[in-house]
């Protein structure tokens, strides 16, 4: 295919305003090979993640300039149309799932530039918008887990916003490595939603997750993925089991953490955090995020793992307004996804 | 031998108070074996750690009353007396050496009852004093740098209070790993000793240890094993590469530090902290402690570790007020030893 010089892109120019601050443009320059493993994606659908809300809110990582247009989003699944010299195992014509890195303009475009190497085949048997929902997620889900925790098979562990977007790639994750899985949720149709996915045990954080361990008589957890605020350690902490480990992807402990957070030390609990752009951001094994997402679309493929959209979350281009406010009120179950114009 | 029923004890009955609060008692009931792991020892020497001042201050770990008698004391090397039924690998007659459990009377005593599982043999060239300088610290370096910070060859590591008891067997130790060791000390007798230990270089931290590195021209590391107080985070942690690690064993940190914890976050390092009572306390595989010092022991009789004891930091047991002093004036540099009357 030729590729248009100007394409759309969903842009913003100014920081921490209204959700009507994203502008689709229709004219916004198509971009061009940059590195020599980047490739170029023809994008059909594209996700929106809690991060998109922080950047848009404070700029992040080398953009609180964004007056030239900031381009926000990172999931994104399309078509391979251009490839540059030292990409491998990719060609024109492939289609792909990948999540783009923080320090680059997003996917909120038609076509983007992305590492090769952080990106992989797609799951074959999903639509272009079930396969945009994944990759954030599930790399967050799979290094937290498998990276930082190092979860062992016969555990237990705790999952708080199990029915959030990177919870519910994690409850699969963990029951498919063979772990007991206790997730929180606290809506009727998030309790729902989590059990189907696989959760043993749903606790409600809104009464304490302490509490309700002790009323439903549940034992104390090998490890907590908390995808929810860092500040929750202040009510899971008693719950680690010694020799345990607590992982957070927020980075937003305050003062108010410490005791909770010294009160692992006698037990010998470990206090990590995920950060999935850390790989490509400081060229640490990038290709291993790549590797990563191939094994999970097999497991798509094979059944074995679920897409976390909904039907009822998926948006077209020109709602991306009400998309966005739909990932603000928190209320969002699972991934929320959008089209991209063709 | 014939096992007498009461032998001489260094006993506390008081908490927080001065040192002349240490009284040797000649009368004390000797332990009578309690588990069938147990070990009863006949000790030849024990070594001093800041855990018998902290105990000593505030009681620890349901010791909070010492009306009865408590008994400091962790390190211990001595001669087997008498084993319980389950004991494997040990016989009457054999020469061990251990760090006991927090939990239980300590080794300030002639007579010391131990798990068998958490003992090793002595080093075969080792006096029982050098051989007492060495289980608790090297059980702490071990775990820290080991199981914690999961340490690999050829990598870079910063360990705080290169001249503690902990320091000078941990350069030891990583430099026997094959790491890049960057030690801090600062009075010269403290500079000569880790440089003797093999640290490859030395920073001054009372002059700031992020000044130090710039000042010699160093660079970032992948670990910190920090045997100094948790708060020293404030200075290191800028000095930490993306995916590396933090060990601590004082668990000290207060509200000053939350915001050098979070800021690891964007580069995924791990915040860890080691107790070497741990494995024992909760009984998590404390085999591998036993294992530890068996590895140790043959290391040290292949002259490849040398005891961190030290001509000038060795007392006899009249002196142990002398030596605590010492230990509490934290100019000691490795370890303080004490004989135990025969």
């Amino acid at each position: 295919m030729s590729i248009p010089t100007t394409q759309q892109a969903i842009v913003v120019r100014k920081l921490d305003g209204p959700v009507e601050d994203l502008k689709i443009e229709t004219d916004f320059p198509t971009p061009k090979l940059v590195s020599p493993v980047d490739i170029l994606v023809k994008l059909h659908a594209v996700a929106l993640n809690p991060v998109d809300y922080k950047v848009k809110k404070s700029g992040m990582f080398g953009h609180a300039d964004v007056s030239t247009g900031r381009i926000l989003g990172y999931d994104g699944a399309g078509t391979i149309v251009e490839v540059g010299p030292e990409v491998k195992n990719f060609k024109v014509g492939d289609e792909v799932y990948y999540s783009g890195l923080i320090s680059r303009p997003g996917t909120f475009q038609q076509f983007h530039l992305v590492d090769y190497r952080i990106a992989a085949l797609k799951p074959k048997s999903l639509s272009f918008e079930d396969a945009a929902s994944l990759p954030l997620t599930t790399i967050t889900a799979y290094e937290a887990m498998k990276e930082d925790l190092r979860v062992e098979s016969g555990k237990t562990i705790l999952i708080t916003a199990g029915a959030g977007g990177v919870g519910s790639i994690a409850i699969q994750l963990a029951k498919l490595w063979g772990l007991t899985v206790i997730a929180t949720a606290s809506r009727p149709d998030s309790v729902a939603w989590v059990k189907d996915l696989g959760a043993d045990h749903v606790v409600n954080h809104h009464n304490g997750i302490a509490k309700e361990f002790k009323e439903q008589n549940l034992p104390n957890v090998d490890y907590v993925f908390n995808t929810f605020g860092d500040k929750l350690i202040n009510d899971f902490a008693p719950l680690i089991k010694p020799f345990g480990g607590v992982v957070g992807i927020n980075g937003d402990a305050d003062e108010s953490c410490i005791k909770a957070i010294t009160s692992l030390f006698p037990r010998r609990i470990a206090y990590l955090q995920e950060f999935m752009f850390g790989r490509p951001l400081f060229d640490v094994e990038p290709e291993r995020q790549g590797a990563l997402l191939k094994e999970v679309a097999d497991l798509v493929d094979a059944k074995k793992i679920r897409p976390t959209s909904r039907p009822d979350q998926k948006f077209q281009w020109t709602q991306i307004h009400d998309a966005f406010k739909k990932l603000v009120d928190r209320t969002t179950i699972g991934k929320i996804v959008i089209s991209v114009p063709q």
